[in-house]
């Protein structure tokens, strides 16, 4: 099988794309109910958390346009330290709230400290990170910035993008005291795009109930009403949710732990690989990516001419998001990426930077 | 193969499901842009448009919210008389928009004088109507309607759902002077649920361009800007674009007026066949849908117990919709649907109704 280093949508197991391909049946029926509740409650195990799992029949930007319409009467903080942070800060505009950007450099990770000071200047009903931000490279520490906002202000809901990460990396949603964390089928997950998946708190429902204008299509309410009866407002994406069901069984077959060290193992593998070949890291050590590293090109690597090469072995990485491309490239290690390929890709690597 | 006389999600073609199968590729790559565009020039032939047809990964809902959320600042007459058009309706007030229900009897087709007299009236900036009734089986003049507005309110924007029937009806767009043609994927397009194709005139994406709060999911002119470089603001839905690709080359290989033909020529057969066994129509003559045919249950059939009787035959109709369950069924004709499963279900009907 020709694999693709990156980041989504990603290579999908052979039966996991055939699950979608299984004959539809009522959607308002016993049967596609059944498999609508053994998903939300077996995804729930990615999110390590307690709360339900919504499913939207939409990218994961979907849910961020939820989170913000229907979590925020008002300000929201938004921390940007990359392209879908920013585009998560576009969404809240977009929506009408009052956002307000943090910035942080796209090489420097969120910083908890920076976070709760300006939470603590300014009222804010919610704020808004990226866990793993797919232009960068990074793992922005959503561990610690929860920690050090909630020492400052309860209240604040923590509204995560997980898109690149949720099942790759671990990210305890209860635990961390995380309000809602969204990601989609066609990154970590290894499904099609189309779907997204959202972890949502009891108080996030709550502060729900007073807001306004939080539309339809998005309205959490409204999901979390028919989600009661293991169904969805309206006609969900039926066969990626058949293949959502297919895959999370898999996931959880590898197990969660296992399958996170495999991602950090290969995130490691490849951090290894540049440093011994004179390539620096995008991202700071400590903030790296478990699911997709961004290297420096500093050795001038012509990247069309290197995917070219590769991709005559079946094979492709990507360039850098943006005002990244050419000066820096991305390898993907997610979703059914194993260490084998990795070093299948690294050896031609090796080979196209020695000719 | 065993067939589903629902009004969606319908059956699909055994090639069009493995259609979704294929394997992911880079959606910002000009391989999928091809795709992409291609699929969006077949898809104009559906609607008789020269205008764009946008995709977007959701539901009809989705477009139904893009609809009122793009083209309408303040106010907008929804002309309500099933419970779709009462959906569109909701959306509308949820997305804070002035919505004034023109309400008929759900056995009332949409009468074009009165809502030419009510947009008279009103000042309103768009109006909301519903093509085929999938809760009734009605299918409304829209041609007309649009004709009487156009006569009053030349600048009143013309929004039509067709998510039951375009591809299985002739709606002429261009023709007839819509603004907006909404239909989703599960229909009578035969695809599996996920995706929503809407054509968009010019002047209504003149008319987003004054309108505030758009949102970025739905926003209509993100996907315009987009679409002229073939792609979506968003990932799109791949496996079931890769669907509609070969679904379209399909109905385009039938011919659309032979479609049309035949879903009109399964209509009839089964309006006959409820003449005959003394069940009357819940639509009234020359207002009945291609698509979907609502019959009163006059005869009380018990419909849980038909359908337990059809299934062993490997088929299943529909339970009327809402406040019509029980006392009115569906027989959906749609998709894949031909004259000879209609044949063999009103055969084992008649069966079950001589037992």
């Amino acid at each position: 099988m020709s694999r693709m280093f990156v980041p989504g949508p990603v290579d999908v197991d052979d039966e996991v794309l055939q699950a979608q391909a299984q004959p539809m049946i009522p959607h308002r029926s016993k049967e596609f109910e059944e498999i609508f509740r053994r998903v939300s409650e077996k995804a729930q195990q990615l999110f390590f958390t307690r709360y339900r799992v919504l499913l939207s029949a939409s990218s994961g930007t979907g849910f961020q346009e939820a989170a913000v319409r229907n979590l925020v009467n008002k300000k929201v903080l938004s921390c940007v330290n990359g392209a879908f942070a920013d585009r998560w800060y576009d969404v809240a505009v977009s929506n009408g709230k009052k956002a307000q950007k943090l910035a942080f450099e796209w090489d420097e990770p969120v910083d908890p400290g920076r976070v709760a000071a300006a939470v603590k200047a300014g009222g804010f009903e919610a704020l808004t990170i990226v866990h793993n931000e797919t232009s960068t490279g990074m793992q922005n520490p959503v561990k610690e910035v929860a920690s050090a906002v909630r020492a400052v202000a309860p209240d604040t809901l923590i509204l995560v993008d997980a898109v690149s990460s949720l099942s790759g990396a671990k990210i305890e949603m209860d635990a961390w005291g995380l309000d809602m964390v969204l990601t989609s089928s066609q990154k970590a997950i290894a499904l099609p795009p189309g779907l997204a998946l959202a972890a949502v708190s009891d108080r996030a429902l709550e502060k729900a109930k007073t807001v306004e204008n939080r539309g339809w299509y998005f309205d959490l309410l409204l999901m979390e009403k028919h989600r009661l009866k293991d169904s969805s407002p309206a006609t969900p994406a039926m066969s990626l949710i058949f293949a959502l069901d297919r895959q999370l069984d898999r996931i959880l077959a590898e197990g969660l732990e296992k399958r996170f060290a495999r991602h950090s193992a290969m995130a490691k593998r490849v951090q290894e690989w540049a440093d011994a070949h004179d390539l620096s890291m995008y991202a700071p050590e400590g903030y790296r990516s478990q699911t997709v590293t961004t290297v420096k090109n500093e050795r001038n690597i012509d990247l069309s001419d290197l995917n070219t090469f590769l991709k005559q072995r079946g094979m492709r990485i990507a360039n850098g998001y943006g005002p990244l491309k050419n000066i820096t490239f991305r390898i993907a290690h997610m979703g059914e990426i194993q260490m084998g390929d990795v070093d299948t890709l690294l050896e031609a690597m090796e080979e196209y930077l020695q000719k």
